[in-house]
């Protein structure tokens, strides 16, 4: 009887993979992903079978992984970051549906939020919201509407999908945004290639922010009224002071 | 040179902890932490020096951990989950300031949200909040207005600290606020006790989760508006079928 675990696989390097996610990749015998996620991976876990699709094919992809696992393979589908949040998990309950075959995993993996926090210093320490500015599955306003809701709430902010080729100035059009509310010298960070080679943490303002260059590598921080620049790091009080 | 690594352990079983935590509790002489975490993985580390301190003496444990390690050694200080979200990271920065010593390297580990929605399903495949009930240090009108934002905005919520000995009723408070904008169908989800023995998720609708019985060591998840219950799981779509 085959099995498909939904991996999360983090950032993209072996130090912030889960115990849990390193050994499914070990054991499965298929690994099914986006090509770009399975680079990542492909080196460490040699003698599988790998079957990848382009970018926009998650269902395509999905639809191989649950046919491979009712056919009796072990087969493990990586995703960056996280396997539910932005991930594939969901997608693939949807399409098992209502069927117990085949046995479905979800093995979570380090979202973005967490380890682009490690990276700026300790942002989220307090109550925050995640949105994504990609509007390909999701309506302007709807996104705009969320960004001003967690804005009036004091609510750090953590900001996944800045930028594509498609829509280089989603990032500048969310400062914009943002700045009818807050400040602009609330402090600020930008993560890129977060565990992989090349990486950077970058702190700045909010109004440096709206002309930053960001890609689709980046995950954008913004502080709540407590966030402070301390030793060059992005950091939110919880308040343990007055304890 | 000492040197103070802050640990996300992640839930508290070794199958959810990252492959670069481990490292760091194996490597270093001591282990510091609230004792209920120590005590999750003390067995696992034999021979490290240990370092416990009660539930609130958070600035006495940061204060410990930053003088260890400026005495020459190599210090982990654990932290459930991540180590920044709701964690000690940030009291680590702020207690040294502008100071270059010791060195701090802050090691990121699987928060609730990621592991408790892995547990329950797919709850967060989009944008969400999430939002401490916890009013130690933070009034109880700041966290109901973040409340109601996320419900106004159609974010997924994650609900942290939904409950403690002191205020047995906040999430009957918490779900009455949501209730003034969101239907009682709509569906949630508990986790509990995730990755340890006696684990447990619950999947139920926000009427329901208004009278749930629940403790600290529970995770709660409220869905968005498309969010389903699809074979027992619970579901938030992201929207590939229209891709």
């Amino acid at each position: 009887m085959g099995k498909l675990s939904v991996v999360g696989i983090g950032p993209g390097n072996y130090d912030n993979m889960t115990v849990r996610a390193d050994r499914a990749l070990r054991e499965c015998q298929v690994i099914v992903g986006y090509s770009v996620y399975v680079d990542l991976v492909k080196d460490r876990y040699p003698g599988k079978e790998y079957r990848t699709t382009g970018m926009t094919r998650e269902a395509d992809r999905c639809r191989m992984a649950l046919d491979l696992a009712r056919e009796g393979k072990e087969v493990a589908m990586v995703c960056s970051g996280d396997s539910g949040i932005y991930g594939m998990a969901a997608l693939i309950y949807e399409l098992r549906g209502e069927a117990e075959d085949p046995e479905v995993e979800v093995i979570p993996g380090l979202t973005a939020a967490c380890s682009g926090s490690a990276l700026l210093g300790a942002p989220l320490t307090h109550d925050f919201a995640v949105v994504s500015l990609s509007d390909r599955l999701t309506p302007w306003e709807k996104i705009a509407a969320r960004l001003r809701a967690a804005a009036e709430a004091d609510l750090s902010l953590v900001i996944y999908n800045p930028a594509s080729h498609g829509r280089p100035d989603h990032l500048r059009r969310a400062a914009d945004i943002l700045l009818e509310t807050l400040p602009a010298d609330r402090p600020c960070g930008i993560a890129r290639m977060i565990g992989r080679e090349g990486e950077t943490g970058t702190v700045l303002t909010l109004g440096q922010l709206r002309d930053a260059a960001v890609d689709m590598f980046c995950t954008v921080f913004i502080g709540n009224a407590a966030t402070r620049v301390v030793g060059g790091r992005l950091v939110t009080p919880r308040g343990y002071r007055d304890v």
